[in-house]
């Protein structure tokens, strides 16, 4: 039998355990899995285009746990009442190949990508950021609020959306989360309200285009850019004169994959940028001044995924009552004999059966 | 919600259809979809190799549908009580990037690459073919008797593996199916025995290694050669001067994925070799006279993965029964609240929960 974690799983994990603390937790096993970046057989994702939207799959392996998400993109499904983004994920044993944890990963997936932001501000904003701005108020929105005043300590909060209902939502979320009663909330009436004076920047809009939601003349010494919405080639969120700043640190997942994807696409191949992996491992620094513009470039890479299913795994193993199990592998007494242990008669079928 | 057949769905469903009837209609499916062979968007399996074996995703699109399917290869696994191969995959719709069906498929895949095989010999065999060795008696070989008897009309089976164990489970398992009554089942006592006089020889040994299960001078001429065997680098079943005979014909099921891991892994790449999908589309034949050889140099393609899924798909909305549902992708009123759709209070969370 294989773990499943399903939608109704993980709202009864995040309602006992509060996605603060998820998210808290979720950052510290992403951040010991970038300590060991040599140790992962890393890939771009394999992606599959479509006229509409993008199908990928992000395999990685550290060759002890393998795992994939199955992640889509299709920005006109909100038009239909469905989710942009839709994932889930397999965690598998690289000894045996035997998948041990099939998992959502539509909430999980906001979840890491929130932790994983909080986690790069922590090397990289100011140890003093309290004021953030958070541009596109959308489906991720509400989580990168909770993470950053978890994580970070922020206790005000500008958010602005093109879309004033989206901003009414959040509000509306927000307020009812005990953790945030101690957050200024500010609903700005444009993004340059929002971002000045803010010490974190957090970008999160779904246009699927080169947008340009952060100009040059918005950008002050000592702020720390944390962009997530541009996320796929032709999608970015940033004015290239951001990134030609002299001043400016810009710090990626995976660079060979952000290169394609991220604001970086943006940028000549040879332009230098700093690896997550090599701020947490000490060779290189987050940020090196407090004047200093430091840009987090993110667009999601694999390894974050694995950390997340990994500490899914872990998590119920000592909360077996998190998960179900499914029985998406056969077993059978005699592994040469899979005719006559699955659809053959006999005892060996007895056994299975009873077990399923 | 999405369907989900597991490895009780499966045995329920074989039971009901017949594995024979099953794989009759999914040979039917196969061959439909290889008929339009260029509308799939096609590329080699994504490998992640081990010291003791190999992980593998097989992603394949025809613009409507997409598929993926999850297949580790661990030969030790036998050694620890373990299936070699154990597999799953999940259907999705390209429109949306929903996923629409997770399923099993290490018993899936088994009927697959039988149904294939017989498929493939439907349009390469000779027609008057009675007699097949069936050489490598594992957990493959009952699935391929089974598709042998019903799709080619085989009315005689001669059965060889190194273990005598193997040999004697696959008597048992075969002498309790109604279908193989009237099939003479022959142990032989070595390969040369086995394959003498047979009109067509399928090998489905399991050694991870360049292996000479068939040599030169147990290939008569009129043999259709169903290699099913060698496919992984390394891993080949038959002498290559078999390849190399002039009156050989090669049919491979995608280039350049056989290139890489089926018997023609042996030969330079410029020699010429037939895809399949042309043999069904009419631009090549199958076998050109009765005393050519015909080879099947089978390694496992994703569109008969696709084809399989897509087969269970639409058993499944006629017959709900061989099927369940799951939780794996969330369902909300409104796309842009994730958080208040399924993390949050209120109607919209009631619902959810009240669905799952």
């Amino acid at each position: 039998m294989v773990d499943y974690v399903g939608i109704a799983d993980i709202q009864h994990l995040i309602e006992e355990i509060g996605a603060g603390e998820f998210m808290e937790r979720l950052a510290g096993q992403i951040e010991s899995d970038y300590k060991r970046w040599g140790e992962f057989e890393k890939s771009p994702r394999l992606a599959s285009h479509s006229d509409v939207g993008v199908i990928e799959l992000m395999p990685i392996s550290d060759g002890g746990l393998y795992s994939f998400k199955y992640v889509n993109g299709h920005p006109k499904n909100t038009g239909e009442g469905l989710l942009t983004v839709t994932a889930f994920g397999v965690l598998a044993a690289v000894d045996t190949g035997y998948p041990l944890l099939l998992s959502e990963l539509t909430i999980t997936t906001a979840l890491r990508t929130s932790a994983m932001s909080a986690l790069a501000a922590k090397w990289m904003a100011r140890p003093d950021s309290k004021v953030m701005a958070l541009i596109g108020n959308g489906a991720q929105s509400e989580f990168q609020a909770i993470a950053f005043q978890r994580i970070l300590g922020i206790t005000e909060l500008r958010l602005f959306d093109v879309d004033p209902k989206a901003t009414a939502k959040i509000v509306q979320n927000l307020r009812a989360m005990p953790e945030m009663r101690n957050v200024t909330l500010v609903r700005a009436t444009s993004c340059e309200e929002a971002v000045r004076g803010a010490d974190i920047v957090t970008t999160v809009t779904a246009d699927k285009r080169n947008a340009v939601i952060l100009t040059p003349d918005m950008i002050q010494p000592g702020m720390h850019l944390n962009a997530v919405g541009g996320d796929c080639p032709g999608k970015t969120e940033l004015h290239v004169d951001i990134l030609h700043r002299p001043d400016v640190r810009i710090v990626v997942e995976y660079e060979p994959q952000s290169r394609i994807e991220g604001e970086i696409q943006q940028l000549a191949a040879a332009h230098p940028v700093i690896e997550f992996a090599e701020v947490v491992r000490g060779a290189a620094q987050g940020r090196a001044a407090a004047g200093e513009v430091t840009l987090f470039d993110s667009v999601g890479f694999a390894l974050e995924d694995y950390s997340a299913l990994r500490f899914l795994h872990d998590l119920i193993a000592e909360r077996p009552e998190f998960c179900r199990q499914i029985d998406l592998v056969p077993e059978i007494d005699d592994p040469k004999d899979l005719y006559g242990g699955t659809l053959g008669s006999g005892k060996r079928r007895a056994k299975l059966r009873r077990a399923a």
